[in-house]
């Protein structure tokens, strides 16, 4: 293990691993192999191919094993049963057995992806993410969630699978849009409205050196979120309880991504805008702070999110979040801040809600 | 609970559930249903519908709850991800949440996809079991195994998912047909071949009654059948050890399955003669007894399954083996005994293999 590597580690039911974070890890993946593995697939983009696929294999060609590379098209648009049924025709084709390690490189399409066929190939085998974008890094890749989406709704097809290891290499942020790196900036400071108001507070003070990619500040960013999640998917790996917090902004930004068509908006745009109309609902149901919702908003807007919701229209907002996994029984449920640094999850009344919305 | 149902449990690191064994046990379905649950989808198939829909329906209405009610096209072809999507369709149209309860109606290829529904709809719902062939209510629908096909291979795709409850109403095994019955005997000889030398005596000496259906011989058959299973599934939900003898005479069984083609062979069948030739190996490798030997393939002719393998030649009954999900890196594994009631899983050296399927 390299000096300049930081491990954290999860523990769930699922299954523990470690979660290692530092520069030039990419050349590192043969140490993540777990020894008995037959064979490894690569699954990546075309894209994040072009850039890294070469050091990938040749780090994982380190390990001896058999290494079967596979570039699937780039975009949440493939994000769908067609493209998983791509992989497991590649995975049949080569004969892969129980014991291959399928190795996810990318963002959080293609960590979803790989994720869930490695969850439902001969009924689940290992897995390695090796995420390469900010939001993936800090939140996707870790906690076992994957899925693919439906044409009625995003994830909906899914399972709980965890990796056998998540390498994070920070050096090829580098090669991200300054777009991305934001909507990867949304996820980091939820995880300080959600549970951490230190971290809150330390995100505000830092956030020009995390928008600079500083070394120092990008490494401790990713850290602390990674140790966030660790610990709630440690309490809660099948979100029956306070998992849900994770989705703060989500059931918003959900509705943007799904209203605009996916692909619109980043993800994590849409969550950096929808945190903020969740903090305006948080306002209204539990009485958090005006105050408190303009530092969420300035963090939002410092962070290079969008802070104003599309018009989508009240009834089509409405239906759109009724799709949530959170819903049960057409009631929408929010997770919703009393005050920086801790949530819940709850229903509102509806003349709170479309209050919130008359004004996006 | 009526006086007349036996009562099963199982208990695994996915679930504890019941398992109700009698006649008329289509009318007590409401019993099985979480009382939380917030709907309820009862997916079946044309066939299975056109039988038992309305009874089942009028049974599930009587909890109160909405009930949607989805027929399939039938058979073993259709188990597959087009079938799949259809379920996803259907569920996301009706907007059922994560509270949801699946109901599978019908025999292996409806558990096994419903099954698989409901480990990946939303990442996980509950779903209950009502197995309608004798070969469903003594295996596919204990234990948690969910799958569908791939054209590539049978079963490739799933998920360990277990049930809230497996209803078996022994009346519907009336209206199967003779060759059904034979080919799910076939899973309940297996039993006393891999783990229990007393059922195997006892069902050398009731074949006769099994097969004419004797209420008191098929219900015990059923409920021995039940317990073996649920006895090996808790000490090995996942397949890591001891699982895999419950797949005696399947690698030999699923070759037939695929080099014939799905369908031509019922699964049972095709399982049914595997055990000959998995006898055959063992005697070869093991060395079982010929009395052995001959008593199983006389028990496998008594229950009405055929006893000679298809003539598909040696290279590639190895071919098709070779894609069995308990093969290592090429390696085929099988399940063999040392003698009646005592299994282990190992590979073979290929001459002793070629030599038993030199006779096929």
């Amino acid at each position: 293990m390299n000096a300049e590597t930081t491990t954290v580690n999860v523990s769930t039911p699922g299954g523990d691993y470690p979660i290692h974070i530092g520069p030039g890890r990419l050349d590192q993946l043969h140490s993540s192999i777990p020894a008995d593995a037959t064979a490894i697939a690569i699954i990546t983009t075309t894209v994040i191919g072009a850039l890294y696929g070469a050091r990938v294999r040749a780090a994982l060609e380190g390990t001896g094993k058999r290494v079967i590379y596979v570039e699937l098209p780039d975009g949440e648009a493939h994000k769908n049963s067609d493209t998983l049924n791509q992989i497991f025709d590649v995975l049949l084709q080569n004969r892969l057995d129980r014991k291959a390690v399928l190795v996810a490189l990318g963002g959080g399409v293609v960590g979803d992806m790989v994720g869930f066929a490695a969850a439902t190939y001969m009924r689940g085998i290992q897995f390695l993410q090796v995420p390469t974008t900010l939001l993936a890094q800090v939140d996707s890749s870790v906690g076992g969630k994957t899925a693919i989406n439906h044409p009625l709704g995003k994830n909906m097809i899914g399972a709980f699978h965890q990796p056998v290891g998540v390498e994070i290499d920070t050096d090829v942020l580098e090669t991200l849009p300054a777009r991305e790196i934001s909507a990867g900036l949304a996820e980091v400071i939820k995880y300080g409205m959600i549970i951490d108001a230190d971290f809150f507070d330390w995100c505000e003070a830092n956030m020009a050196a995390l928008r600079a990619l500083n070394p120092t500040a990008i490494t401790y960013a990713i850290k602390r979120s990674c140790e966030i999640k660790a610990y709630v998917v440690s309490r809660d790996e099948r979100e029956s309880g306070l998992r849900a917090i994770l989705n703060f902004g989500h059931t918003f930004g959900h509705a943007i991504e799904a209203g605009l068509g996916y692909g619109e908006w980043l993800h994590g745009e849409a969550v950096g805008c929808g945190m903020i109309q969740a903090a305006q609902l948080s306002q209204r149901a539990l009485g958090l702070s005006a105050d408190s919702v303009s530092r969420i908003a300035a963090l939002v807007r410092a962070s290079g999110c969008p802070d104003v919701p599309p018009a989508l229209g009240t009834s089509r907002w409405v239906e759109l979040m009724q799709v949530d996994k959170k819903a049960q029984d057409g009631t929408i449920r929010f997770v919703l801040l009393d005050r920086i640094g801790s949530a819940r999850v709850q229903t509102v009344p509806a003349d709170m809600l479309e209050a919130v919305l008359a004004s996006a």
